[in-house]
């Protein structure tokens, strides 16, 4: 599948339009782990994720993360280039959470159709709001949910994900998603194992009983 | 004052769209305490603040309250009509803290100015992107600030807002802005009051020491 396939609004854009955005492309693989974006100044360009997995954290000051959203196939990555809107103040850092191939629209381009075509400028609108929506959500769990609806939550979004109830991932990563410690995600853990709701073992957190699991949420 | 001198980009319309918006308008003063909005379903229109002052806030389950942005004159306030943008899928109350002033734009009608002009749609963008600022400025002070730096930095907002030291504020209200609950509001003054740096009295907050306050956000 190719970029015009990918990009939402394609067909709204004048050809001339269409051609300076394939001309301006790149497209690239980074691995696990990569931070595509941190600190302020940096502004490359937006992504357009061909396949793979990004999260979006902010950091304490004291270096304990939260996830505020994530990003799938065909997502564009708006906060990797923050400076096409001036209005957008705050650091919001950009991690490969699997290997993953995307396009990169330099940003001026990016600012140049905005200003050029109102088609840009909406669906950029819509994409901010997805994403405030997204982050207004996480922090209202973060705010009002108890620590333990908030990894159950978290467990079956994992599983959805990874369609599988076989979770290879550390009580440290789950930690650094949901703005905790490791010690209360452990304690909360062992709970969820005590009730029958999940095995543990080294790096794997299996879940037993689903429904017991989306009870808690209710 | 007009509405043409409080539209920041009055002068980017064509004067046919001048027009639309100006007989479109209808001007309103509500009294302190008034919902402007409230319930997802709702979405009258735009309100642009011509005196006065708006808070945003969000409800938790239980009914607990937390402020996630306020509005004063000449702020446009987007989310009294979220219907413009459709991904905008979260629920925010708007309540006049202060006695306000506002024309009211109808929601079609800017909907329609943003598919016509990138002005319109570009400003809308800047617009959201202040608002997810502030947002996102609030959540980082939920999540990772304790309870006396956001007392401490809630006091000196109010006191720059007001313009004194004298703040007729209760704690209840204050435990409203902050998503927090009375009591832990009135032990957190009572620290302050030890340390020097505020005197409480019924229904009022004197700052006596504001250097001391500031001294605690650091």
């Amino acid at each position: 599948m190719s970029f015009e396939t990918y990009f939402p609004i394609w067909d709204q854009l004048q050809p001339r339009q269409q051609r300076l955005l394939l001309d301006s492309l790149t497209c690239r693989t980074v691995k696990k782990g990569t931070i595509l974006r941190g600190g302020s100044t940096d502004c490359a360009g937006l992504v357009l994720i061909r396949s793979g997995q990004l999260r979006a954290l902010v950091y304490s000051e004291e270096g304990r993360e939260i996830t505020i959203y994530r990003l799938f196939d065909g997502d564009l990555c708006l906060f990797c280039a923050p400076c096409v809107i001036r209005s957008i103040q705050f650091d919001v850092t950009i991690q490969a959470e699997k290997d993953t191939e995307f396009w990169t629209i330099p940003s001026e381009i990016y600012h140049g159709l905005m200003a050029q075509s109102t088609a840009v400028s909406n669906y950029t609108n819509e994409l901010m709001a997805s994403r405030f929506t997204e982050v207004m959500c996480r922090m209202e769990q973060f705010m009002w949910k108890s620590m333990d609806k908030r990894v159950a939550a978290f467990l079956l979004q994992e599983a959805s994900i990874e369609e599988t109830l076989e979770l290879r991932i550390t009580h440290e990563i789950i930690a650094n998603h949901l703005g905790s410690h490791r010690e209360v995600i452990t304690r909360t853990l062992r709970d969820f194992q005590a009730a029958g709701m999940v095995k543990l073992s080294r790096g794997l957190v299996t879940i037993l009983d689903r429904e017991k699991l989306e009870a808690l949420l209710k």
